[in-house]
């Protein structure tokens, strides 16, 4: 194999591709990238076994081909090089040697045939988002996956299509966040479990650009991704996802209007009293145009008062205050509105359109 | 105690002030900012008993009084506030009341009685430098200290005063590096050891601008930096400095100029074969009007050439990756000139004037 591609078009498609490196395998094949030059297409595969990418790179193929480079140092490599034309090629016994002004690496490299393929998926139904929109609906939900094991299907997020209507969702057994976004073209329905892996390394390979469009094919146990030159294919999780929709309620005694920065800013500073791990709550006590924010610790205490627009009853609430500041830094509005109905039941957050909807439980206090 | 300052002062006395709160220590009041408002003056003083800092601040006495108060949370607290003015006050107790705009925090302060003042020096003979060239300084040589306890003078730097130049020196067993520069006003000879932590501190608080000063003053066991508003403080290093001098040779068989950042990029890219620990050098074989750099390790091979000019005798000589691009990163000088004797001898890095000079010992090699 022999292929001459520009160092910035091989560091773009190798930023891509090694999303789909794991870390630690017993598979070492599985830390490679898979170049394949044949037919006047360069490519690169990366399959950790639950996610895969395939990507299109830019350049010239003086020689057909296929080779596994370690993805780590071919990246490596790749980035120290000049900025100017960067030459690939491998001989008989897989050493591939790297060139690129006067400066020339030669590292070994491994068989093609050993590298596990990614599975051929059905292009049937599919829907088309702007990358930007995928983007932020999957920035605005991922933050309430459920990390451990304890529970495998709370470590991924629901896709549902239904009505015309994209729903993505996660939970963590504290708080729901729900995106909806209104779909442009006519769909079947699905209701799937897509890994959040999955989607946090999708949500740094999109543009976040309006005018670039991703597809997404659903596929049996398969979700697909498409953008213009790559596709992340993901493995699904398996099972029926909690019932999201029975969980919310449009009900509420108290409801308040607060301007979004300033009740970030200022539960930013009293988390200053609450330690990683600690269960100390900070307490809104909301009166008829203002809502004060305490918190009590043992190495000291600070309030604030916020001007607020209310309805309803008054109210008194605590909450764990990173719950609270994770819903408040990815909502883009900058007025918010909270709706609740006891210290005991779950406070929403939420806008006119239902475009976002946040479940945040309270905290139980004592005063 | 009761003063009122803008936030935008108290972040800038606490950041310079913070730099002498050691991270652990048996005595906690030293964990503490020391805040004295008096005579009009309010200043903040901090002293790990090596190093001590004390600030003026900017802002109003409402009522005099000293407090020492946690320097972490202080901080902390001071960062997350609105950009507005800040009130400090404190009763009988030692509690700190914190407001600002509508936010208000109460913590535990301390007695400042149980601070440990710093010592009081004569100022006497001094220096004055830019504080671009004391940071320039500093920079350029504190990389080739050592960071262990084996021998505690290589943990510090030789500041000398004789004929009219400052000379900085630092070494590690494997390299030196050399600072000089000729000073303005007549001084005394001084030849002292300062501890290589006072001087990261001080680097990152002078503001390396050509028109502000720091007057550097010898007293006994001490040296103190003295800028506008601030005063930093350090003990000095017991023992007599290695004789820098004899380590120094200008004789040479082989000199080469080359570019510096070109022979930068080209160790950094070979370098991606050194894994730390790894004792593996960079050869650099010198010719006519060329110099070839080859590193081959387990992993693979790298070799490139590099333009250069060349008096004198071939060489081939090998060298720690790490320790030469330490050098280079720190030089100014577009072109730099690479004096050496033979493979078994150090290598020198200096300019003409030398107003900067590098000795790095070669590692042997095989071929």
């Amino acid at each position: 194999m022999k292929i001459i591609c520009s160092k910035a078009d091989l560091v773009k498609s190798v930023t891509i591709a090694i999303r789909a490196v794991p870390v630690h395998t017993t598979m070492p094949i599985l830390q490679c990238i898979l170049i394949e030059a044949k037919n006047g297409d360069i490519r690169f595969t990366t399959n950790d076994m639950d996610l895969g990418i395939e990507t299109h790179v830019k350049g010239i193929i003086e020689e057909e081909g296929v080779i596994a480079i370690e993805a780590k140092m071919f990246s490596d490599i790749i980035r120290k090089l000049p900025d100017s034309d960067i030459t690939i090629s491998t001989d008989e016994r897989f050493t591939v040697t790297i060139t690129c002004q006067k400066a020339k690496f030669v590292i070994g490299g491994q068989s093609g045939d050993e590298f596990t393929a990614l599975p051929s998926i059905e292009r049937e139904e599919s829907i088309t988002l702007s990358q930007y929109t995928l983007k932020s609906v999957i920035v605005q939900t991922i933050f309430s996956i459920a990390t451990g094991e304890a529970n495998k299907m709370m470590t991924g997020e629901l896709f549902e299509i239904r009505d015309g209507y994209l729903k993505v969702a996660s939970l963590d057994g504290h708080r729901i966040s729900i995106r909806r976004v209104e779909l442009k073209e006519e769909c079947g329905e699905y209701r799937v479990i897509v890994p959040g892996k999955a989607l946090n390394e999708i949500s740094k390979i999109l543009s976040g650009e309006m005018d670039d469009t991703v597809r997404i094919f659903f596929a049996g146990s398969h979700i697909m991704f498409e953008l213009e030159d790559t596709i992340v294919l993901s493995r699904l999780i398996d099972g029926e996802y909690f019932g999201v929709d029975q969980m919310i309620s449009t009900d509420y005694e108290t409801k308040v209007s607060v301007n979004k920065r300033e009740l970030l800013s200022c539960i930013d500073r009293a988390s200053l009293f609450v330690k990683e791990g600690d269960k100390k709550p900070i307490i809104f006590d909301i009166g008829d145009d203002s809502m004060k924010l305490n918190i009590d610790s043992p190495i000291g205490s600070m309030n604030e008062e916020l001007v607020v627009s209310k309805e309803g009853k008054n109210l008194m609430i605590g909450f764990n205050p990173r719950y609270m500041m994770d819903a408040l830094k990815v909502i883009e509005d900058e007025m918010i509105t909270l709706y609740m109905v006891s210290s005991k039941a779950p406070c929403f957050i939420r806008d006119e359109e239902e475009q976002y909807t946040y479940l945040i439980l309270p905290v139980n206090f004592t005063h």
